[in-house]
């Protein structure tokens, strides 16, 4: 027996591990329990731990204040009961901002309060790649704007995804079947470290739980193996700050799993993360009922971005389109629209007080595709996606209320009209009087921000060039 | 008393009129029933006649069978009562091709069976405007694809729309109101006169027959007062053969009438027109029931033109998008997609197997735009409508069926796709084996037409430009 804790200092929203050794015999995976309690002052946080093979035991923490933590372990297993410690937890480092949550019921924040807007892209199993190109599409997530990242954590059957992955997340049972019982701690390690890479990056790593392009028997289960997989997902990455919770993309294209399992298995992982990660799941065609208390935000497949307002009013949720059909030339519609209507999307989006995510399947002769292999980008959306949230920064904190219709505003301080299709020659806008404002005209594509000469107040019109897919943004002096 | 027969001889399709001389005192419009039946073979059609100022008593009639037809009046009135007489029907002149009706369900034809395509546009007030603006609007018709204009009936009160019309439809009342129970003739001698131009050009004239942008009390008259109009309207117009009834503009906005009332108004336009003439009723937010038994089409406002092969569907009847939004600049997102974005909506209505209506409002500094007044049109649009009334065209006539998701067919031997914001850099085909097939990629914006090389069979793939906005045409050897 010994106990291993991974540092008796810890930064506030880092990573706490306890390492135990205990039994190997029979399956630690289903024999044995462990738990660890952790003790703040007068606040108690759970935690579940988990078998990683060999012996090893470990439960893992991400505490959210600063001092002692104090922590004890529970285990029907003797060899794993009742070990206890403290350790500090100080102020985070640079570029640590806390998990991400829910702020001002449709937009989100980071825990130390800082804005989060969200601006993803997708990348469903770059880490059943290559390790190169796993690296490759680090690199490549440094040089652009993306602030998350849709990946599975199950391997991917589908067109121009016929590889095997580079691990399994089970263990092999006899007669060329998988051991639901026995995780494969490499595999999880693994995903692990790529969760933890994109950390670094600052990156959120939207987890995929469930998807129905498998080959391998991960997407029919059955509800006790994948209640079990759960369990373990959340035990192992929970204490990973960057983690959101992705139920299922493409929840409706499977089949074997009703409404109530989906509940069910929201419910669980909202009752065994002791963090509250974010928690979503992604349609292909119908939407899921995102009213269900176990959601934290809508995550949906749709194309038609200026309905982002209507669905932050039937579900009071913060709306994140993440696929809106992707940047690229192969034959399927969900992957060949424009780089210029990606990027009319985005801003749809974003003048709807929504998020857009960013996927690129451009025809490659390898077959590596960004939007599931990861790799290099060749489109020309992501430097204008990177201008989009530049701007997004620079404004109110707080994010956007849509206002009219091709608007969002913050207060009477900033407004935000994105005109896409249409052409106006002119605008009047009808603001507050007695405040001044600037105004801009924004190209999205050309990324040029040409500030109209002149201080406006009340109602005033303007002149604007009567060319599409123009912007203005108005911003109290 | 007189009787004044137009002609002995009339062809197929025009407007044989019968003048009778009768009272002049009371109100004739209320007081003097006329009825008129026409004889032919076993056939009996009865049409309504109308007051038409100075003792002037008209009936009209559309014969739609060459021959001899005999005809007699009805009347209350003895001077009116009981005059006969026959006139021979003989075969339409060139460019007569009859009242456009419903075929195949969800498509249009002429009655002597020639495919008609429906490419529209609007000019909601032409006719009340100065009689050179209208000499101008005509003009500009005669160079323009449009086989269709939308026009209503009642002058028009709402932006850019201040001015009096020249001809008010009812005669004063004290007090300055209007005597809804007499009409004034010289308005609808001269609304038929326009009609008329119109049947000259081969325009159908989708007469608007209320509307909400009024000034004048026209839009709410109350029942008893609609429905005399409407019955005066429909005597007067229903034998002109390019006529279709649109029950109102945005009827969704005129408040004080309700379902029931439409019901009743479209219910009795189809009672009193004996030719069935196309009836239709727009929205402006909420689309009316279009599966009611009196509407003949889906008369529509909507930018998604994605969606008019659901609504073919819904309704199982012919969909006609009459407002996509119009090219233009003015300042309402109603009047200013660019001509890029209208020809793109274009287009997507006829894959889907639909049609779709064009409007222009471009600023005009005397405020003369196309959409409402008439006079010239200054976009973009109109020739790459030409452009795809000539594909249509020589398409097959019975029009298309939707098929797969971008793409429109007929039968085995006309298939054209398009694929808008996609631009998929190739494209597979399942076409039935043992036919060969020519293939065209189409640029609606540049107006070109590029056979690819070679007679393609079965399932093949095509290497594509990998540009937005193209369109596919694959048609049978």
């Amino acid at each position: 027996m010994s106990l291993n804790a991974s540092s008796d200092v810890v930064e506030r929203w880092g990573i706490f591990e306890l390492s135990l050794e205990g039994p190997e015999g029979g399956n630690p995976f289903l024999d044995v329990t462990l738990k660890a309690r952790f003790e703040h002052g007068r606040r108690v946080v759970e935690v579940d731990g988990f078998y990683d093979g060999a012996g090893v035991y470990r439960a893992r923490f991400m505490p959210d204040a600063t001092g002692v933590w104090s922590y004890v372990t529970e285990s029907d297993c003797p060899a794993l009961e009742g070990h206890a410690g403290e350790f500090t937890c100080v102020a985070p480092s640079p570029g640590n901002r806390g998990p991400v949550g829910v702020r001002d019921r449709c937009h989100f924040a980071y825990a130390d309060g800082s804005p989060y807007f969200q601006v993803g892209t997708t990348c469903y199993a770059w880490i059943h790649q290559s390790q190169a190109l796993q690296e490759r599409t680090l690199l490549t997530l440094q040089e652009t704007p993306f602030n998350k990242l849709r990946m599975c954590v199950f391997p991917k059957h589908y067109l121009y995804n016929e590889r095997e992955p580079l691990y399994y997340p089970f263990q092999p049972a006899d007669g060329g079947t998988w051991d639901f019982t026995r995780f494969n701690p490499r595999f999880f390690r693994h995903l692990e470290g790529r969760v933890g890479d994109l950390l670094e990056l600052g990156i959120e790593a939207d987890l995929i739980l469930f998807h129905p392009y498998d080959r391998w028997g991960f997407a029919t289960m059955g509800p006790e193996a994948d209640d079990f997989y759960l369990r373990y997902v959340v035990a192992r990455l929970a204490a990973y700050r960057n983690v959101w919770w992705s139920m299922a993309n493409e929840y409706d294209l499977m089949e074997e799993k009703s409404p109530a399992d989906w509940s069910r298995l929201g419910s669980l992982v909202q009752e065994r993360d002791p963090y509250g990660h974010l928690r979503s799941i992604h349609n292909c065609r119908a939407f899921y009922d995102h009213r269900e208390p176990w959601v934290t935000h809508v995550s949906v497949q749709h194309s038609d971005l200026e309905r982002v307002r209507e669905w932050r009013e039937l579900y009071g949720k913060p709306v994140v389109v993440d696929e809106c059909r992707y940047e690229g030339d192969v034959e399927h519609r969900w992957g060949c629209i424009s780089a210029r209507e990606l990027v009319h999307r985005f801003w749809l989006g974003a003048v709807g007080g929504g998020y857009v995510g960013h996927g690129e399947t451009y025809l490659h002769p390898e077959d590596v595709l960004w939007w599931s292999h990861g790799g290099v980008l060749h489109g020309q959306s992501p430097q204008r996606i990177a201008f989009l949230r530049e701007i997004l920064e620079d404004g109110p904190a707080a994010g956007f209320e849509p206002v009219d219709f091709w608007g969002a505003k913050k207060n009477d301080e900033y407004y935000l009209y994105y005109y896409g299709v249409h052409q106006p020659a002119r605008q009047t806008f009808h603001l507050p009087p007695g405040r001044r404002y600037r105004v801009d005209v924004i190209d999205p594509w050309d990324m040029t921000i040409a500030p109209l000469e002149g201080v406006f107040t009340g109602t005033f019109t303007v002149r604007l060039p009567g060319r599409p897919y123009l912007a203005v943004r108005i911003r109290s002096v």
